[in-house]
């Protein structure tokens, strides 16, 4: 199984202003950059519960029929959801890792800020994609948070775009 | 006159451990990524009394026969630089600009957290060069800090090395 992390993220580090706005990136997601085809190489999308809320905000469900996995301790109201596929689990992420193995998923997308940073924390990413855009905006939501011990990566490519967009993509060493 | 930052990161955004501690870079300093070429581009070094006190305890001045410029309220002790061109100035980084630009000086390194976070904040810096080594810390000293407003940036060009190095060039958009 593995867990890739594909996001977004200022060039100080945030991946949305302190009230959640994204105004910070450019229009539309900025031109291609491979979320297409890395969305298409996932079995299942695994979000914390607010990022549901979030995209629940979207004028359309975005993962398509994509398996979306819900975490949360408490339950979820899934009766707004309009053609996709979801489900809610619970528990640490060895163990969400553990349930999804279990049913034959092999790779998963971690989304969302507190469930990257606590699926990192875990040991339980493989994989980061990390797109920044060029701006500087001081203050939000950051990618990354406290980490029981370094983390090292290897870096596997940097790609970058006209618009300014510069994306490094790197495994975690185990 | 053009103030640029010079500096290497973790992937998470700190150029250095809660206690000061650089362990987390690469041996040496890595592999060359231009550090020579721009260190003899720039006219004179600005830092703050907290870089300088760290560079003393270098085994041998770093910055040659540069003009270094420590930024402080309070006396600074020189007595210890044997070898060096160092003086202090202070006041805000506008001021400490004008001063250095009525001396002829064109490029100037601005280096250190706090006096980076300062620079940017008052819009002071013109360029950045970062780069990321391939580690997450979790906490330390952040590259970034908070500004009065978000500041764009122009990607001019990113590098990447054998050793997993990715080198970013930005210009600050007026």
């Amino acid at each position: 199984m593995t867990a890739s992390v594909f996001i977004g993220t200022s060039v100080d580090g945030f991946i949305a202003r302190p009230n959640g706005d994204l105004d910070f990136l450019p229009e539309g997601g900025g031109e291609p950059h491979g979320y297409q085809e890395f969305i298409a190489s996932v079995d299942a999308i695994v979000i914390g519960h607010k990022t549901f809320e979030t995209v629940l905000a979207y004028p359309a469900w975005p993962y398509g029929e994509k398996r979306v996995v819900v975490l949360s301790s408490r339950p979820v109201d899934f009766s707004a959801v309009r053609g996709g596929v979801v489900e809610q689990m619970g528990g640490p992420p060895a163990e969400i890792v553990s349930q999804l193995a279990v049913r034959g998923i092999h790779h998963v997308y971690v989304d969302g800020g507190i469930t990257i940073q606590g699926f990192l924390r875990a040991g339980a990413i493989q994989r980061l994609i990390i797109t920044r855009v060029p701006v500087l905006i001081g203050e939000g939501i950051p990618l990354f948070g406290t980490l029981p011990r370094d983390i090292r990566l290897h870096h596997v490519a940097t790609r970058h775009y006209p618009s300014g967009l510069v994306q490094s993509e790197y495994l975690v060493v185990a």
